[in-house]
């Protein structure tokens, strides 16, 4: 943990709480792999009186799709580190993992690869089920993905690396899957009557959404849009956020290149036409990288015409964009690109407005949260955490939550086997008791 | 239909058989839409005393992903046609369609696209729900992968064409995922006790087998591998087949491009050294395109030098490779690149050479058949009709069967979202009674 706090500066509280997460998360996985029902096993059993033709015997199960690479990100070393969710999931399908260490934290994924290393031992789990590469190399990273053995891609971090292993491994002579998990821009969508009766908790919760964790997190609500039910309400509402942003106390930046980053970003966001930076991320310490939160405001129109307000600032910055009407709301709404989250501020009143908006969303992100924040990712069974490209590269898959396992596995099935030749999962009297689909009918009797 | 005979050649009674099959898939997912639970709901109720933090209301099914461009093949005018599994399933899963008709047969696209369209006015879908492209023209391929707009492809045809698609849908600003179903060379194995005992009759299915629609299904079984016991057993159990195959009566090639081009290929396989032509298919009537089966034999090191070998020949043809021992089989097994499916033959005796066999086939096909035949595939539950690259682009998924519709679709999750304002399938009283995973555990209760 010295280790990680001393290459993160995350401190031990939010590190202690990653542990946790991270921990959790790999049990969750024994948990399914337990419950075993992941298998997908379905099975039609023979019928010579089918019709329009006789059917044999076919059973059907998930087996795992072979060895996975991992690419972790920077701003997550324990929970979407080397023993985190990628990890986890794709070693509970039963692949071998390569994991790709990210150059913030060497020292983090050395200590997370032992505990790892030290855990398949004791399981008696294969020789070479886990190795991790360390490198700050491109040559590394692109013999990894090209290599022949590897069969699928798991990663997380920027629109520019995500794409760009997607489009490598698109080019292999065998073409394999990439389940990149890139930026987002988490849109929150406040409604006239939410905001008339609750602006200042919505301002205080979205102040807590972005300065969490520096804002450095792929949930963190990058772009606000208010439905003015009267002139000057948006702008006072912008005010309200950039007063709770700037009232809370300063976090540290992940690393130097991001901290860089997100200065140019900033200092050539703030000098757009149109666009009013109401609350300036304090400069960094004499060496530090600490900072805090930053927001920005605009109306409508101008966001429309500006390429660059659609582009996610890493960090705890957000933008407000005023708009005249609830309609104008749910007509950007349609305009936007693909999201990990979006986020609905609504209240009884605002039902119809709410109902429409949901509807233009669940086409847009993975996750609509109404009435909270997008950070803060529960990792339960229902989780999705994905979405539509420029979010992900598969937003059929989720990268957190147990059906992450998904990702790695792939279906066989098996006609007119002998039972004893079969997986357990498949054999006919059901020997590891899961929940199976027999001929349409879920079921856990043989068959 | 006889439009279809026209155009296709293939008789009626196929055409009719292909028919029921088109109909049957479409009744099939009807079942699948009345039964529900392909939304895969799963629920996650709120919990405030969670560890390692409190955990929110959270609500996750499946939606369409949206339009979905469908290339349909030339082998089956009907069953993978307009009106085939891939537009039913895609259709089902709630996603306009867009079918290029392929130019072998344009009169039996356009009336299956006139029954179609009929069903979906009677039905009050909406306008435009399906849509028939027909063109010889390269362009208008592209510009149907390439309009952003379309969020998926699926196709069915050959290696090259399922790869340049799958490229060019790679390269788009948003790439999307593309399900092409391209060539397979079906391996097919004998182990020594079930040679001992029913060479006759594995040769007499094989034939069937190889021949069934001309030999241009893409489970024709293009390659058999003969473990042999005794020396000359594997020469005369290709003569065996060939023999078998010789007596059928001859079918009727597709199209007069892939006459030419099986007669071009034969002509160089049969000229390749250590490669006998056993049984040549019957050159054509005149001006018709009438052939019977061929077969070819060689031995392992051969085969393994030879790439030519391990190319498909589209059409009645298959290559018999006689092998020297059972551990030569499973090491050339462990050689080949994905398929379809591969197809053991094992008696008794031969369960632990078959054992090992389909531990390492698994790894290799989407499909293991057992003392049958790959072709005529099954449209169940459980059926698996994909495979590893060059056998598809996407071999977590299928084209045949119900599960095909997971192809189309994509995870939502709702974070405490007001029960009135979830899709019916997420409501807590379940009005749609289909199961769901709620806390980890099946149910059709209320939650």
């Amino acid at each position: 943990m010295s280790v990680a706090d001393a290459e993160t500066g995350l401190g031990t509280a939010r590190l202690n709480g990653e542990l946790d997460r991270t921990t959790f998360q790999l049990r969750a996985f024994a948990d399914l792999l337990d419950e075993g029902s992941f298998v997908e096993a379905i099975i039609s059993p023979a019928d010579a009186a089918a019709k329009p033709v006789a059917r044999p015997d076919v059973r059907r199960m998930l087996v795992p799709i072979g060895p996975v690479a991992v690419f972790t990100p920077s701003n997550f070393p324990l929970a979407f580190g080397v023993a985190g969710g990628d990890t986890a999931s794709a070693l509970a399908a039963g692949c071998p993992v390569i994991v790709k260490g990210h150059p913030s934290h060497p020292g983090t994924s050395e200590e997370c690869a032992r505990a790892l290393g030290a855990a398949a031992r004791d399981a008696g789990a294969p020789q070479g089920v886990f190795t991790l590469l360390q490198a700050r190399d491109l040559d590394v990273a692109r013999a990894l993905v090209t290599a022949p053995e590897v069969q699928a891609v798991a990663f997380t971090g920027s629109l520019a690396a995500g794409r760009a292993i997607y489009d490598l491994a698109a080019q292999r002579p065998q073409p394999i899957p990439v389940f990149a998990e890139m930026g987002s821009l988490n849109p929150v969508f406040v409604a006239p009557a939410a905001m008339s009766a609750r602006a200042a908790e919505i301002a205080d919760g979205l102040a807590g959404s972005i300065t969490l964790g520096t804002g450095q997190f792929c949930t963190k609500p990058g772009l606000v849009f208010v439905a003015e039910a009267a002139a000057g309400e948006g702008r006072a509402f912008a005010k309200l956020v950039a007063e709770k942003v700037t009232s809370r106390d300063p976090g540290v930046m992940l690393n130097a290149q991001i901290d860089a980053n997100l200065s140019r970003q900033l200092a050539r966001t703030g000098a757009l036409p149109g666009v009013e930076l109401l609350a300036r991320p304090a400069e960094r310490a004499a060496g530090g990288l600490t900072r805090a939160g930053g927001v920005v405001t605009t109306d409508l129109a101008t966001f429309l015409s500006t390429p660059a307000l659609h582009e996610e600032h890493f960090g705890p910055v957000s933008v407000v964009i005023r708009c005249p009407s609830a309609d104008s709301v749910i007509d950007v709404a349609s305009s936007l690109e693909g999201n990990l989250t979006a986020t609905i501020h609504a209240d009884e009143a605002d039902a119809l407005f709410g109902k429409r908006l949901a509807s233009v969303l669940s086409d847009k992100v993975g996750r609509i949260v109404w009435n909270g924040f997008p950070t803060g990712v529960a990792v339960t069974w229902a989780m999705q955490h994905g979405g539509p490209y420029p979010a992900t590269t598969a937003p059929a898959h989720t990268s957190v939550g147990v059906t992450a396992i998904r990702r790695f596995l792939r279906p066989v099935a098996y006609q007119n086997a002998p039972d004893a030749l079969l997986p357990e999962a498949l054999q006919r009297a059901n020997p590891l008791g899961i929940q199976r689909l027999v001929d349409g009918r879920w079921t856990r009797e043989d068959s």
